[in-house]
């Protein structure tokens, strides 16, 4: 392995990750790409997965088809179980190993505030095995609703309930309408599917919080018109396998309570002994090292990055740019230069609602509708990595948008809606 | 549910299940169709998942979409845990359906004739879900041999074996030489590749005993050139963990055995008290019916069908013809006629064996090569349900035919890897 360059180590093949790797690809350093998945998953796209739209193969990347090219790059299968900073040692599948530089880009997890109920009850959209997971409870539940004699039994499963009001809520929120009146209105003579209902919640008083009012009046008035009941200004008590308890208020009924009200530091880097802020994301200078260790990088949703006094949000382009910072810092100090410091380029955000509407703000700018839904269907297809996959993905939405169907309302495999399942995935995490 | 007609009772969506319900569409009759999964499966691809040429979602459609437009048929997804052909009722999801005419046509199971070690140790092959858990494994066999430091645990990793040399294992065994020797040699700098061994072994003198001689000959030479290790009259003692002993020989050790050496009727007819053959399928008279009851049919797999002393093999068209006419007797019964004997319209049988190859026996005329593997191309193609699926396996078919490069190579659930959820697999079929 030794060939006298220096050795970087990456944990995390996701956006951060990949673009480190690829600005140091083919420069006189080795590097080793350490992810537990042996592909990099396009997120942006998760919710798709997760509302039977997309089939999970068509986000996912094999690495080692991704790296073949660059022969400096190596990618090992692992979850790394210790890193030491100051040792610059990490061990990984059960091996210990060195290295001279290291960027964590390990990503993030739901954060549940501390609210009761909301961990071992809640489902998360958060890896491809999330999605998976909540496309096969939510095609379950119309299955079992359908055999269900109980009104009230089949009112709560067909209740779908998602918490949190900021771009993965509002984008899944629109998805799951369209599959929920589109395709399965068709298929399932059992019941009205009018009386399924779709409840987003959201504590503050308005949608997308990072987007200017008038978007967010939009959104709220699109997601309506599609039928899901949007609740501000509510926070949640708790939840409970029936439903969720609204402070001061009445219990939601619902089976399907997805959370996608925040995310948290990545799980593991509290066991590193490194700086975090207080939500458990790893502190970073402004050069996105870590306080008194040189040679270590955070970058992408791992990082805690302050930028006049906030944290950068967590974003495929922050990740993107900070992946690239981190690996040009890293190649600055190799050759005895300064590292320089981040500066994140923002292009905008932008939400996808559903058919022929989305918001987005560029610079100052804000679109809606139909222009800003096909702009972003246009940097969202560029984007996807594989050109296989962007076919797989063009076909899948064509036939979701020309014939109204959803050909990937498979409960599959059919072990993962197993209680069993869930709790085989909870052991493996707590391995972590 | 109940508006006069006779209430049939259809149990598996597969090929025969299928067919009967489009015999019976539109038709006088009202149709439950039962199976635990919400797909139908097209089974004659399943190797290829297995191999990651295509993704499971590619050969499964929904079953609701499928029967959307007969408003006499309706789906129920459940397991069937009591079949009561005296009272003809049965138990689904815990509930009691009464009938007056029922299909079984349940499929078959992996026989593993009592060889020790082979039902716990070996993979499968019958069900998407067995080909999700094979591919997995295999991929997962790749990445720890990259990060192995021991030789022989390597050489077993990368040692892939396959039990039985009938159509299954022999297309089996020339999808994964394409794609060891293909899309893995590029991916895998840690070692050479050229050290994976794929081994087939058959108890009989050739493969493909339903094929003429010079068919089989022309496959094991094609096997041969692919890189697999064809060992004939070979039969199995016992199988560990760690490998095949063979009779009266070493052992091949490996840590990946597939087992497709034989089949026998579905598990759960054993409780249903109905008279079946030696291997467990379930005995049918001439018309399709059981012996002793005269409203209840099987077809397909489940059925053992005798045929000049011989039962038909399980194949597609088996199971689709007798699909067809199991539905069409029931017609017949209602309308007070006679019902009719089925006879098989052996249209001949074709395998793939790899890129370019492929060997068919129409009528008595031998085909094999370029020319076989076209035809076996279109006519799989065309018999693939579903407009989508069509598009995805060409596509996929295109890539790996024209790049070398397969893009499922997706350890994916992450969870489906784990002995856990092996386990619990196991513990449902146990259930049934």
């Amino acid at each position: 392995m030794n060939n006298g360059n220096p050795h970087i180590v990456i944990i995390g093949a996701g956006f951060a990750g990949l673009w480190a790797v690829r600005t140091l690809s083919g420069k006189n350093v080795q590097v080793t790409l350490i992810d537990k998945n042996n592909y990099h998953t396009f997120l942006p796209l998760l919710y798709q997965v997760g509302a039977a739209e997309i089939e999970p193969e068509g986000i996912a990347y094999p690495i080692r088809s991704l790296i073949r090219k660059y022969s400096n790059i190596k990618y090992l299968r692992s979850e790394v179980s210790d890193l030491d900073l100051d040792s610059k040692t990490l061990i990984a599948n059960g091996r210990k190993i060195s290295f001279d530089y290291c960027i964590i880009a390990t990503g993030c997890t739901t954060n549940f505030f501390g609210i009761p109920g909301a961990e071992s009850v809640c489902f998360k959209l958060k890896t491809l095995d999330d999605a998976v997971i909540i496309r096969n409870h939510i095609l379950t539940c119309f299955e079992r609703a359908a055999f269900c004699t109980g009104i009230e039994r089949q009112n709560s499963l067909l209740t779908f309930t998602i918490v949190g009001g900021g771009p993965t809520g509002v984008e899944f929120a629109g998805a799951l309408a369209e599959l929920l009146y589109g395709p399965m209105r068709k298929d399932y003579p059992e019941y009205d599917i009018n009386k399924a209902r779709i409840v987003l919640i959201e504590s503050s008083s308005r949608l997308l919080g990072m987007l200017p009012d008038a978007l967010s009046s939009y959104t709220l008035k699109k997601l309506q018109s599609l039928g899901v009941e949007v609740m501000l200004e509510t926070s949640v008590e708790n939840i409970t396998p029936m439903g969720v308890k609204i402070k001061e208020g009445a219990t939601v009924e619902s089976e399907t309570i997805l959370w996608c009200a925040g995310v948290k530091g990545p799980v593991e880097a509290s066991g590193w002994r490194i700086p975090l802020a207080k939500d458990g994301r790893i502190t970073v200078s402004e050069d996105l090292r870590i306080k008194d260790y040189e040679n270590v990088y955070a970058a992408g949703d791992a990082a805690w990055f302050e930028f006049n006094g906030k944290p950068l949000p967590q974003t495929a382009p922050v990740a993107i740019q900070q992946g690239v910072m981190a690996a040009e810092n890293i190649l600055r100090q190799i050759k005895g230069s300064q590292t320089l410091p981040f500066r994140f380029v923002d292009k905008g955000a932008m939400v996808t609602i559903g058919r022929n509407s989305a918001v987005a703000n560029f610079a100052g700018m804000k679109f809606k509708g139909f222009f800003a839904w096909i702009i972003w269907l246009v940097i969202h297809l560029t984007n996807l990595i594989g050109f296989r996959n962007k076919i797989i993905v063009l076909i899948n939405w064509s036939i979701d948008y020309f014939l109204f169907e959803r050909a990937v309302r498979l409960i599959l495999p059919s072990c993962c809606n197993e209680p069993g399942f869930v709790s085989c995935l909870r052991r493996r995490r707590d391995k972590q």
